[in-house]
């Protein structure tokens, strides 16, 4: 079994707000990252998967393939946007990395025929990222 | 003369937009960087001033003054906020790179008393950076 | 299950050196990692924890309170200063990176109340590091 | 027990394809990493031995034999060569960059007395790599 | 006068040979760079262009424009290419980074309009790098 | 003319302190850099030379050569060793970032033949270099 990860990146807006508090308890959790009007990142994405190397190709996957997958159904819908209000599969989710993750894992999971997916890494900055391996 | 660079990191949220063309104007020209509601960045901005070295210190300048400096008068009003909306320094200017380095330059450069400001590199992701060295 | 990740960063003086050991010996072994005048590096530390997702707030762990107390259990005692010389809880004992990794585990395991901690990545040069997962 | 990396780097030329195939099939699978006269990259090397601390010496296994070893028995074979022309052990292997993990794995075991080989990590841009844990 | 900078990525194979020396002399001068069967290198190009920010677009140029242009007439021409036997415009030239690096100028140069041309620099590894700003 | 740029890395300790100056003029010029025992860097070093094009090798510079003569006469000098106490060209002479690339500079010109010595920088953190081109 080999290990096989693909790098991609998007831009996107969002804060941290959680609708059920006040505002005071929003600041006092989230800090600045609760600014009203958003603020953003560049985030870096790797997707790991694993499987056995095919013989015919030496590939465990199509990683050309892979990354087709994950900029059509993950980049696409979140590059550019605001992870609070233009992303389907993020609404009525707080928009930390690590629900951003695992909601990535969740979408990404039945789009894989021939492999498993292993792990969503997910960079928010240089100081910060998250590992989701399912559960 | 040497040279000294100092990096600080913001993230923020942007739009490149125009507010006296049509909607399918804006579109035409910042395509997805026109999105309503936000797209953002991790910053990371690179100041670089110049002047002799003081023989007491080894010092062109105290490069942890300089961050001090750099982090109250930039970092702090641009970090975790919304460059359309937010920033004094960027009301009415449309928070492309280019345009966002100039305005950092002309706040920093009145906050240096020792050395003289040489350039102002700010960095929008991995493949975009943008440099401005005054009039 | 997921697992966050901090970076933080401390520059520090060291030398390798077995103090029941011959100078011979010890330069054998060790070479100019034994100079007697120290040298040193920036060292990077990624610090992993693991936990469910709190659903109030989205997180693991709130990654600005886990920095605080990296900073201040860890950093604060390593930073400029000297591994051999300066820090109790490295006294006696080698200040390898592989050493140091442990170190900082059995010093940081006991102030993470709400999460797990799952492994402390030293990182001493571009190209080395290790990773202590705990026993 | 502590995981410890060593980076190493070799620069190669190589293409993929299979000779028991069309070149149409080849292109159709590979595109233009199947073109005749090769492309190549500069690839990174992670080598991941894992072991417990010789309390003598502060050391999973001394980094620099480490280094050495990774330098004569892979590095030496493989840089400023032709994966698909210039390497024994790579003779009849489509040079995947999964196919190469695992031939570097194959001959590198043998070589490590005191520590156990962990991972072979091969990152061939920067938005792929591959990861072999063994059998 | 503002700067800005596009970094671009290309893999291609290379060698390093004078044609009108012997075999010996290739040797001595070129080491393993002359190695027969071709070696390679993930390249990274920044192009940098000058000129004054357009007060409509706040921008020195569309830098999504000017990526195509770089990827349409440059990076498509070298990339999974061999650049001593597939580029037309590396003909008959010794492609070290330098004349790559001159070669790309001269390409480029004529394809844009609203801004000037200030540098084009090339990395080959890690290590290397050259700068040129034209004649 | 073309700039060629060539890294070098090494790993030394230092500590800034005037030694005309009370401790307490030390502690609060330099800070925690001025502490006893001393602290330590991966420095990263850069040296650019420019020149033409040499037409039969399409070298400015072999820049094999040029690395080795930056290892003999700097990286040996300085790597795993003391700034305050063990490099002779650096006696008498803050170890600031500034100095010692200014010393660097110095040392450097004169082992140059073919090519002129254009910028030394030197990087002291992720954060922090400087940059000397000579008076």
């Amino acid at each position: 079994m080999v290990y096989l990860t693909r790098r991609e990146r998007f831009n996107a807006a969002h804060r941290l707000y959680n609708h059920t508090w006040s505002e005071a308890q929003n600041r006092a959790v989230f800090g600045k990252c609760a600014n009203p009007n958003f603020h953003g990142h560049n985030y870096e994405l790797f997707i790991t998967v694993k499987g056995n190397v095919d013989p015919e190709t030496g590939f465990v996957v199509n990683v050309h393939l892979l990354g087709e997958i994950i900029k059509r159904e993950i980049v696409e819908k979140l590059d550019h946007n605001n992870l609070n209000l233009d992303v389907d599969f993020m609404k009525d989710i707080i928009p930390s990395t690590e629900n951003l993750a695992k909601a990535i894992w969740k979408k990404l999971e039945n789009f894989l025929d021939d492999c498993e997916l292993h792990c969503v890494k997910l960079v928010e900055t240089e100081n910060i990222f998250v590992e989701y391996f399912g559960d």
